[in-house]
């Protein structure tokens, strides 16, 4: 498991006087980037592997402006080229959100998916809800 | 059906050349706009009656800046107390993402829930996908 | 002068209840699409010959949701190899926010400034504030 | 003088490959959290007292996505009823973009700005960029 800490901003807050739901596809994106760098270690964006299929969010609480929120990043499914993570959104010990997005290994010179190298595999399964801390 | 029309600017793009994920659940809430002023007509933040339950977004082609991007956007089921927008995203007659946003009727000063009243009902159901042109 | 439409949507707001300041240089950049195509016809980013100097915006009103902006874009000053893009951004007949944009022609290959071409400084003065209707 | 680090995610990036200019703006609000609590010490949007008067951002050099960014914020001015922050980017010891802000110290309820009270005026001093570390 990842964590990452935001400290949220004005510009992230809404006129309902919470944290603006477009927010967290946002910060989860930013806390996948330790995730990325299994992919990619330098982060160089010209030798990118993957691309997004599709996320999910559930908002089970609100977050607030002034209190920091932090990210748990998860690989809760392996598949053959791709893999889904999960993510919550905690903020003073409460759950906000849920995020779920699936990702496809992808060759961008061929722009077609791959199978996930076994030693990507055992990466990815570090990160596995049950073996992390 | 709702049409909204954007024109994505330099921002909206990432390092990959193309639309950042991101952006989609943005543009799909601006695009709700429409639907919002069925509950709230002059759109004022403090008469406020929904919340946002959850999004789901699938990523099934790439958006490129330069051309703009329409958004389509549907009532696909009507709850109790809450109902479902479809929503798409469209480029060049290409389909580049579709969405789903579950919506809550809520009352703020309650901070609960409220059944959908039939007013409300029957201007929702004027979206729904086989009612529209 | 160029006129740009934008719909603020509910993400644009802050916990004050208008539009958040940092939406200005977003809009303002959107709205210098059209400016773009002179150095960059189909606004192909690899075709990119463009770089930002500075920007500056005065806040003198607030801007709100559920209403259009209009952004009006100029062309204030044609240097030897840069210019200046003057913007306003009006709501419902008043005038919320002034920006200035420094624009550098800029040949990304040779890393370097490059000086604007007579064909191109004549499309940009057509855009001074006095030669605008 | 105030540090605060960012985390660059993949969403920051634009389509020349690197951080997008808008950004910075962003990211100099947000590393202006810490002089907001002089003002709201528990940041409730309620209780704001200060309204964004100007901004301008000059970009020295480019922000990449990979490495952490190092906002350094001061305060460069203190007048009767306004103050102005100065702000620079850093990566990898390189400066990357400076920043102006001016705050003006505002009567929400009056809709008035309101002289600095010297309590503020001496913990905005202790941030002056000749007393700073």
């Amino acid at each position: 498991m990842y964590k990452h800490t935001i400290s949220p901003g004005f510009s992230d807050t809404d006129a309902l006087g919470h944290i603006n739901n477009t927010k967290l596809p946002i910060w989860f994106l930013e806390a996948r980037n330790e995730l990325f760098k299994i992919f990619t270690p330098d982060l160089d964006p010209k030798k990118w592997r993957l691309i997004l299929a599709k996320i999910e969010v559930e908002y089970v609480g609100e977050l607030f402006y002034g209190h920091d929120v932090t990210i748990h990043t998860y690989v809760s499914r392996i598949g053959s080229a791709s893999f889904t993570v999960y993510q919550e959104a905690w903020q003073q010990d409460k759950l906000a959100a849920k995020g779920q997005a699936v990702m496809v290994h992808f060759n961008f010179a061929e722009k077609q998916s791959e199978p996930l190298p076994d030693a990507i595999r055992m990466q990815l399964a570090q990160h596995a809800p049950e073996s992390s801390p």
